[in-house]
């Protein structure tokens, strides 16, 4: 049984324990091991604790055992919080008593060096023996809401209340903030684990666990390394897949600095941040820039539905505000809802006249709850609109929590989303508590609902896409011969290939290289030439000769036979004048690259994510602009494309600015071989195609240049 | 006397009145007369009021008198609540009496369509024949919190609480969600002003006002419409010179959806989103996104000085935090201070082992406030450090209240900023209570924290920029000149100039555009070439022919008299056989054109913001990047500088990958005349030049071609 498969069978023990061991337990308020009893006994648990102490007789009034193994009956579940020091003795104890979960809190693993990280590896072993699963160590603990069990097993102030969002968190500190700022929102957890060094129980496999958890609806991540790139992204396209839940996540170590500064606190390397937004975005899990801008996405995941299309109908008591959402809305790429012909009648009629009928809906300072209701009502009503957003701000007259409660039961009976944005703080707290309670997502800022709301529309969307990998034929690609030029190259203890080599294994995939041939007469060049089709080019081929155009040894442009013997003749008759003394080993023919649009293509190596294909304009683009974008391989034919298109420069191979259409199938073509090359060919550490040539629509491409590093 | 000097001189009467006239009070709770009425007597006015009533005889226990005539002593302020359309008696009685100063609240004017816009141009005429000052119409009223007047003239639900921020806002109903947020942030006002349709007061008069008024410090704006952009830009940036208090401004309307809204609601008109971005960094305007947004970047102005550079500390309680406040720092431009060899001593020997002593320093989720203290001592008595960012998780034993105040007490002994970012809501409320009474900036999210700073930070940077106008010789402008050959087109009545005209206008200017001569023999074509200078080039002058090169009309890079004269027989050859009816006028000569960089400079008109330059690099870089710049005339030698810093191809100018060094001394120059061209003939609606060529350094530039439109 693999890990991943033992920790499944132990998840159990781990969130719904019948019985808890807390080893470590003393009678010392603001410590720890006390925190942890007390948090247990005051979220009014489920079950039966039995404290574990090598000095106490009794916690909180609980008779205590010296050892775990001396409990009389099974245990489900042990936290422990003992010094890292004398870990490995309590997991071996576990072992011998059965007990299959454990949640160890104690600090001074990896995050403290060698010494740590070697402790840190015993006690991994020492579960490994057992079939033990672990959380940690170097964490908060876990919390669930679920009031079956009302389990609060950590040292956190406060048990959160019940709700739809799994929280999942690398900082343990953080989430002390989070629980803080949470209860302030009135956002209620299903499930709430700190999961530390993440030493056994993987993030990875608590995402598996969330995804089949009934309780939980979205599952939030805060991350600082990212182990094992590939696999996350696996894990979260698997959930969202099959599960439709929303994977929301915020990596940090974005900069250097910041990476360095997570490695010196988790000993984690963080990778290359520009790769991580493709491989979040590639995966559809949904990148959160703060935790404040978590929170407000999460509460518009976790109690609304996903919009069946984008437009918005705006109703507010303050122009101002209407305003500002509507400039939020049309920034983010949402619509202004028409109303009907029948909506606008009844606004008419019954809206006072220095009322805005039109969306943004302007109900007038003076509004009472009726005419929200009728206006948010109506608005519902309306085929033309997909989502309501109601905007108030306190006036004296206003009815804040009259209108909120009716917010809250019209929303009831139907099934469009509708958010709120409750603008100011002390006025409107009781409104805004009674909308919250109710599953109304509420934001202080217009901005911020836009925003959150646009999230959700973009996920929806996003859930029907094609993620198919693209249908190539890969029996065609030679691998074989690919890999013996890497081995011949890697026996020779060389770090990049030659030119011809990389031509070799480029052709191994299919890709367009150039054939070419050098000739050691005017009619062998004839007959190539004749064999690839004009226009070709010449060029001399001398190890003597550096700076080919200095000795006139190259003619472009060659466009007939004739050409041809004349060109070879004068390349010669150029080069025994000008360089009298080189060797002369032949004159290459190659075909002449048409002008086309110049893209580079790559492969580069993410210690985290593996493969990563790059994709950029040439020229300016890549350098100045850096316009470039990235994704994981394997390609499929959806990434392929936005990845192209994530670039801003992709217009030009779409005929703006009066350019010619470029053949961008060739391109997906080349992505998907180099994607599938990238996977087949770990030797290769990186792969520059600078430029490929793309010719117009059907014509087809050209690799000009190309490096391969080992 | 300007209406601005009579403003000036009656709003002491507007924020200090003695007495005040509420005219149109009334007795029914929950209406804007009395609830104004209430306002003024609860917030402890040091004052007399006077309601003025046709019906009542008293109003809340206090004489009402039937018209405002009808006081026997002086009145400084009149409150008029009264229908819209009764205001141009109550403003003649004002009159009358001799009040000079008075606060229109009442709706129904510019707003609801033409009607309301007589209105309001018949209380604008009264006012302006009696000397009168008003604000409004269509506002919430005034507020002042100086203890001296304790002043709350309008329907806000609340009166605010002392502080060193003045709030200056278009929209009335938004003032009430600011009051209420600002409230629960502890956040005070000096002066509070909800201006409405600023009829008679502006929006400048008032951000006069307050940059002369030693209770404010920092200036807020929340605006809509920017009637004279031009004034806004010079007054702003007479304030920022002369006081140094920072202005912010939220200006709603960016797209044009939310500007359509706009204009619906204050019958506004907004102009282009990206000019107005432009005026506002040229005058030193901070612009803000959204409302929290200012209110963070405010309090960080209004408590704590401008940094000396952008060196900051980071102490946390926990590790996560630590990492996301570097990343946010590092992505804002600043720099983490390197601790001295004496500060990083200290830190070892005292901190406990497992925490972090470099920067971002971790004092560990157990740190209590002893090692807070210690650490941001320590950290402002560095040298290398120029701010210190202070973050709290709340932990079981965190000393939050504690740590508060002695941050507190130790920010008061030295002169370095320190922000805030006690994380959480509830557990940590009380802390934050005591940090935002004592001037420390508290942030939820340490991201917010350093965009903040980095606002004061640029501001600071910014107030030393040297502003002054390009110092060229305007004499040398043959303004006369370009004005006639305007009229001459105007009096023909066309919508655009000629190719020559265009040409001779630019040249008024001293432009660089290519001087040329019609040959009618190669004699002439020859001696205009050597005058001018090799390479030229030739081509045919001819209405009958429209393009050139078919005719093989044109030869161009021209090197010697020789080939001039083989150049016009072979054109004069090709025209005759090609194009045999058509009537050759002659031989164009001009310049040839070295290689070089294309940019595009132009002149548009903004309706608020008048002339404008506008500046991109050619080609691509305009088309799809959108790579432009703007700023508003006349530009100073900095405008000129920023606005080609601003895009992002400017790196092409300097040198990038491999490029020469363009002569962009020779771009700013044209760019100046560009502005004087702009400011002195405001018949030219719009210019384009595209492309000018710039050329190496030290070898100037040209004008390729160049559209002027009428």
């Amino acid at each position: 049984m693999s890990k991943s498969d033992i920790h499944k069978n132990n998840f159990k023990s781990v969130f719904y324990p019948k019985s808890i061991a807390i080893i470590g337990a003393n009678n010392v308020e603001g410590t720890v091991p006390y925190d942890i009893v007390k948090s247990i006994l005051i979220s009014n648990y489920k079950g039966i604790i039995y404290p574990v102490s090598p000095k106490e007789t009794s916690i909180l009034n609980i008779k205590a055992y010296k050892y775990v193994i001396d409990i009389e009956l099974p245990v489900d579940l042990a936290i422990v919080v003992f010094p890292s020091s004398v870990c490995n003795l309590v997991l071996e104890q576990l072992g011998q008593k059965g007990i299959k979960a454990a949640i160890i809190i104690s600090a001074g693993f990896k995050e403290v060096g060698s010494v740590g990280l070697e402790r840190e590896k015993q006690i991994k072993e020492i579960a490994d023996k057992y079939g033990i699963s672990f959380i940690g160590p170097n964490c908060l603990g876990v919390i669930n809401t679920d009031p079956k069990v009302n389990l609060n097993a950590s040292f956190a102030r406060k048990m959160p209340s019940e709700g739809n969002i799994g929280f999942l968190s690398q900082s343990g500190a953080l989430c002390t903030a989070v629980l803080d700022y949470a209860q302030s929102k009135n956002i209620g957890f299903s499930k709430f684990v700190s999961f530390g060094n993440k030493a056994d129980i993987s993030e990875i496999d608590l995402l598996y666990y969330l995804a089949d958890d009934p309780k939980t609806k979205v599952i939030l991540l805060y991350l600082e390394e990212i182990s094992d790139g590939k696999a996350l992204m696996d894990c979260a396209k698997d959930i969202i897949s099959k599960t439709g839940k929303p994977i929301l996540a915020i990596k940090a170590g974005r900069t250097n600095e910041g990476a360095a500064a997570a490695a010196s606190h988790t000993g984690s390397l963080a990778g290359s941040d520009e790769i991580c937004n493709a491989a979040f975005e590639q995966a559809g899990i949904i990148r959160c820039n703060d935790i404040l801008e978590m929170f407000d996405t999460a509460i518009a995941f976790a109690y609304q539905p996903i919009p069946k299309n984008n437009r918005v109908s705006i109703i507010t008591n303050a122009g101002g505000p209407g305003v500002l959402t509507t400039d939020a809305l049309i920034k983010d790429g949402l619509k202004l809802a028409k109303f009907s012909e029948e909506t606008t009648a009844i606004f008419s009629k019954v809206l006072p006249k220095t009322a805005n009928i039109k969306n943004p809906v302007d109900v007038i300072g003076d509004a009472k709850a009726d005419r929200y209701n009728l206006v948010v009502t109506e608005s519902l009503k309306d085929d033309n609109v997909d989502a309501v957003f109601v905007i108030l701000t306190p006036q004296s007259m206003t009815e804040i929590e009259i209108i909120a409660q009716e917010i809250v039961d019209v929303s009831k009976n139907n099934s469009k989303p509708i958010y709120t944005s409750f603008m100011g703080a002390t006025d409107v707290a009781a409104g805004i508590r009674i909308l919250e309670k109710n599953n109304i997502p509420n934001y202080t800022l217009p901005e911020s609902m836009s925003k959150s709301f646009t999230s959700v529309f973009n996920f929806g969307q996003n859930l029907n896409r094609n993620g198919a990998v693209y249908n190539l034929d890969k029996t065609q690609n030679n691998v074989e011969m690919a890999k013996s030029i890497l081995s011949e190259a890697l026996e020779e203890k060389k770090s990049y290939l030659t030119e011809d080599k990389t031509n070799q294994l480029l052709s191994c995939y299919n890709l367009p290289v150039l054939e070419s041939f050098v000739a050691s007469s005017a009619e062998e060049a004839v007959s190539f030439a004749e064999k690839i089709g004009f226009p070709i080019v010449l060029k001399i081929v001398s190890d003597d000769i550096v700076h080919k155009f200095d000795v006139n040894g190259i003619v472009l442009d060659i466009q007939s036979r004739e050409e041809v013997i004349q060109g070879y003749s004068s390349i010669i008759e150029n080069v025994m004048q000008l360089a009298p003394e080189a060797k002369i080993k032949g004159i290459l023919v190659r075909k002449m690259i048409p002008k086309g649009e110049e893209v580079i293509l790559g492969i580069k190596r993410d210690n985290s994510f593996g493969p990563v294909i790059m994709y950029g304009l040439g020229g300016v683009f890549v350098e100045v602009f850096r316009d470039v974008s990235f994704r994981v391989a394997p390609l499929s034919l959806h990434d392929i494309k936005s990845m192209i298109l994530n670039t801003k420069s992709s217009k030009l191979l779409f005929g703006a600015r009066g350019k010619n259409l470029r053949d961008v199938e060739s391109l997906y073509y080349c992505l998907s071989k180099l994607s599938e090359l990238a996977i087949d060919l770990p030797q290769i550490k990186e792969l520059d195609i600078n430029p490929l040539i793309l010719l117009d629509i059907n014509k087809g491409c050209y690799i000009a240049d190309a490096k391969i590093m080992l």
